[in-house]
């Protein structure tokens, strides 16, 4: 009889694994476990974190696969980037069986786009989600967006990942924000709309990105802008560049957002204001993907 | 007989002094007192910071012109901004006269671009400089830049100043490299023009900034990119975003680059990659511009 699948997401700071049945049920979720820079800095490293995160579910024989920046140079074990176009079959035929003390754990691979170009792009993790999302049967091709410190831009094509662009929005965004003078009237205050709608506005505008920022400052400077709606302001206006720079020249009407909460809404406010109808996926993309690409291994 | 003139050109982080006879030459130059920050926090304030720094020009009936952020909110006297088009005489007609233990003391206002609309914009000090070389006779309508944390493109048209935008390249800059992933990597170097040169390649190229900086990541990551030339693949790439949008997009053939040294030199070469006649303005733009705007006053 099967053991089922443990599946881990395991990112720079977030860690979930959820034990599934024989049939791909979720039995068990545990949802937070130390991100990779705290687990390798932790008492016996990834393996004691991995014990203390999900130990009473690992036993001999156990299948357990893992994605994320756990498989990148500062993770358990380095696997390589696989090259676009791919498919959950080339992900799955490129798993990395790397023995540890609770038997062989799985390793999916990164994703390159164009590795020998101009610009050369990676993921590790997002690959999986994609995945998930198209083994739902509720994909399609198109496009669609993982927002995130740095947001995923991904294009689906016959059932493929055929190119993705990594966008820094919200690291550059918290640098703008607490290292430079755009931060420097802000005052915290609760989310508002009206503020993120007109930066959305200015994302989608002509000129530098870098001098439309100003507007943060000199609209402040003027009073037009409360010190509290700084912020909104400027992100609306990142995450509008970026949506105006990925989708609406791109001439997509639709996009497909997997993520949840807050960010994944300021995403789809975004979008709406670009005139691009945004969807967002069901939860548990990662866990879908996971499954998917351990049942074409045959690990499960 | 006249006194001649004294200008200044006080700015956040520098104050430059030139003592001029009755015909506008430079007798005498003080080229590194405090910046504004500086002087408010030292012993005597601004009046202080004055006397030590040039306290033996100073006489009964001495004209003195200021210009720069010692006229803003954190300055000496806050003077308005003036709308477009702006020019010698009427910044010479809004001179706000002040009184100091010196005499009274002349500062100019600063500028205001699109004062009502989504983006407002302000300058204070480069509007000086810009009049400064279009009464060199040197100048002609076109456009200019002002390299600097703050980079300025401005736009002269008929001898007037009749547009500009404030681009955040500089401090930008240092808040990627400082306080984000991109830098992680990076050490320090001589200037690599080649990584400069493939960053202003890719400061043209389409899509999203925030998407195409993480190439300086990637790149790197992929052992394309040396650790020493980071930083100046990431600046050739920002300051060739900024001249792509704002000239080349624009149509425009030529700039006038108003500034010195290594930086004035970074966007010269972003200009000749993007296909565009830089030229670096001769030396001396604020203490021509000043002496100007006081002879257009009547104070000297």
């Amino acid at each position: 009889m099967s053991r089922g699948l443990i599946g881990i997401d395991w990112g720079t700071s977030s860690f979930r694994a959820w034990r599934m049945d024989a049939g791909g049920q979720v039995m068990d979720i545990m949802g937070d476990g130390p991100g990779i820079l705290a687990a390798a800095a932790a008492p016996g490293g990834f393996e004691g974190a991995l014990e203390r995160a999900i130990g009473g579910w690992l036993s001999e024989g156990q299948p357990v696969i893992a994605s994320g920046m756990i498989t990148s140079r500062n993770g358990w074990v380095e696997t390589p980037y696989l090259p676009l176009p791919l498919d959950a079959a080339a992900l799955a035929g490129a798993l990395l069986r790397h023995p540890s003390r609770f038997g062989a754990l799985h390793f999916t691979c990164g994703a390159v786009s164009d590795p020998d170009g101009p610009a050369p792009d990676v993921m590790r993790g997002e690959e999986t989600e994609i995945i998930g999302h198209l083994a739902t049967g509720d994909g399609a091709d198109g496009l669609f967006v993982l927002p995130g410190t740095h947001s995923k831009w991904a294009r689906v094509r016959g059932g493929r990942l055929t190119g993705f662009r990594t966008v820094m929005t919200g690291e550059i965004f918290a640098a703008m924000r607490d290292h430079s003078i755009l931060g420097r009237l802000a005052e915290p205050g609760p989310f508002d709309a009206e503020a993120f709608a007109s930066g959305v506005r200015a994302g989608a505008a002509d000129g530098p990105l870098l001098g439309r920022v100003f507007a943060a400052r000199s609209l402040a400077l003027m009073g037009r802008l409360r010190p509290a709606a700084i912020a909104d302001y400027l992100s609306g206006l990142l995450i509008g560049d970026e949506v105006a720079q990925e989708a609406a020249r791109a001439g997509d009407r639709a996009v497909t957002i997997i993520g949840r909460g807050d960010l994944a809404d300021r995403y789809r406010i975004a979008c709406a204001g670009n005139g691009i109808v945004a969807r967002v996926a069901a939860p548990g993309m990662a866990q879908k993907g996971l499954w998917n690409i351990a049942r074409k291994a045959g690990i499960v």
